[in-house]
């Protein structure tokens, strides 16, 4: 039986199922949870401040920014426990740290469901379920399996790993990943081979990214890697549009080295007609359901109110995130 | 280094790859290719009768039909190597038998192909794939992992013990399955678990159908299966459509019994309006193209020139088909 505390909570979005909020107030807690629409109304700085002024703890799983400003108006604030991975879009790190208010996220619980949705996606694109079931009149081509044949994953963290795992132990395909690091014991147990970005991009059928938001990553998929493919491949984007430069796509459609690429989001800019290519048949935008499961969201509201839970109890937590704000 | 053969060969349809013609050449065959077409033109009687009449050997591998009277007048014939399985709907087997022609069939070699379009059928209906990349607007909706949740496979022959190995090895999803014989071993080795059809049908999430073209199958999947079924299935279905009965479609996307229904055919008959419920967005129709892979294709041709010539070579082969008719 865990420790009671007292004090409000503040909860946002609308993502946190019920039984969440109620394990929040079986602890002790006063529920405070504005947006129950979805998808959720985006607070706005002043309501944000006004409802963070008496609260002890937050668990941010809105859209709204919880700037420097609103955080020094909230003195009784000694958690902000944020439901997902990217909290430095919304909350000013830095500014937490000079409070001293803790954040913690929720790693890793997004990883099988958007694993899962990339072989998905990739199955779709290899076989054209999506064009068939649009259009069953379309010419008949013959497709080609997954089994044997060589699939690149670039990434190979928790989600990079997933797709491996299904990839190899499920369909037999023949893995080759990329990444910062080599990581021998994953090459090791699922049988990977670790190759360049250049030599994969050149060797594989198809490559699924799962690389995170650095500034390393952007336009990591250039015009030159994919210029030397002999033929078209098929690209499954899980990070953010831009990893793959606005340029490399134009031509690489333009000049069939690409067969179809799958974006879970689209680029926000325009550069050079790149927004007219999401009319491509064969540039495929979902938005951004890749981890939009019941799964992945249950496990990220208990890791995200465990994690507060604990920080009210002991004042500490593994999932406090190290930032270079600190 | 085979026996060498002699005489005429007559290949039909596209999907023989010239390099097996090539090795059908390099036994000693005379190779007879009429069609070249993709998809190839049908071979009418009378010009099948005259092509087959010098022939030694016929690879029917094209949508036309060996009849009595086809058979009949081809005195020299000694083998029919059939590509694909079902080959009682394109050769008269009785004929064929009182002729004293063997016919050899490809089992086995699609299953592959089969069950990994349907698990990206399976991941496409749950992750509604198909219904995003057409509108990105849509409303959005959490959906399901397929890691730990039930699914239904019918049917435990090659492709439905294919599905259920990149089900459970792949996924660790939790597979159900029926079949009209118990299959221990593959039941301890895979982890499924027997149920009978309306338990299973109550139970799971979805189910995927993989059952042979017979009476019995006719219906299988009935308005009393779906009616007991608290929240709507998913139904891949990679049988003939008539799998499932006209009326249980109609009822179950009705009463929203049915949350999608992917068939890979559809119905040629009009039953109680049910072509109209094509145009239902629940109802995916793709055009008989599961197989349609070059792994599958290169597999059969291998295996149908392999039993083409060991019955020219010694009279027998292990893809004798064992028919009725004998």
């Amino acid at each position: 039986m865990p420790k009671r505390v007292s004090g409000s909570v503040l909860v946002t979005g609308a993502s946190v199922p019920e039984r969440y909020l109620n394990q929040l107030r079986a602890a002790g807690l006063n529920v405070v949870n504005p947006s129950a629409s979805f998808p959720p109304d985006i607070l706005p700085e002043s309501e944000l401040q006004g409802l963070l002024a008496d609260c002890d703890a937050y668990l941010l799983g809105g859209d709204e920014i919880a700037s420097r400003s609103v955080l020094a108006a909230a003195p009784r604030l000694k958690v902000i426990a944020f439901l997902g991975v990217g909290y430095a879009s919304f909350v000013d790190a830095a500014a937490a740290a000079d409070l001293g208010i803790p954040i913690t996220n929720t790693p890793g619980v997004l990883a099988n469901s958007v694993a899962e949705f990339a072989v998905g996606e990739l199955l779709a694109a290899r076989r054209r379920i999506v064009d068939y079931a649009v259009d069953p009149r379309l010419s008949q081509e013959k497709c080609r399996d997954l089994s044997g044949h060589p699939v690149g994953v670039v990434g190979l963290g928790a989600i990079g790993t997933r797709v491996s795992e299904i990839l190899t132990n499920g369909f037999g395909a023949q893995v080759h990943y990329f990444s910062r690091s080599r990581k021998p014991r994953i090459e090791t147990s699922l049988g990977l081979t670790y190759l360049p970005l250049p030599k994969m991009v050149d060797q594989v059928e198809a490559i699924i990214l799962t690389v995170p938001d650095t500034p390393e990553t952007v336009c990591m998929i250039s015009k030159d890697l994919i210029a030397v493919r002999r033929s078209p491949l098929t690209v499954i984007n899980l990070g953010r549009p831009e990893v793959i430069s606005p340029r490399a796509l134009e031509w690489g459609l333009r000049n069939d080295r690409i067969e179809s690429v799958w974006f879970d989001d689209y680029y926000r800019d325009d550069e050079a007609g790149v927004t007219e290519l999401r009319k491509d048949p064969r540039v495929k935008v979902t938005p951004h359901i890749a981890s939009l499961t019941h799964d992945a969201r249950d496990a990220m509201s208990a890791m995200a109110v465990a994690s507060l839970l604990n920080i009210l109890h002991s004042g500490t937590d593994p999932h406090i995130v190290i930032s270079d704000a600190y």
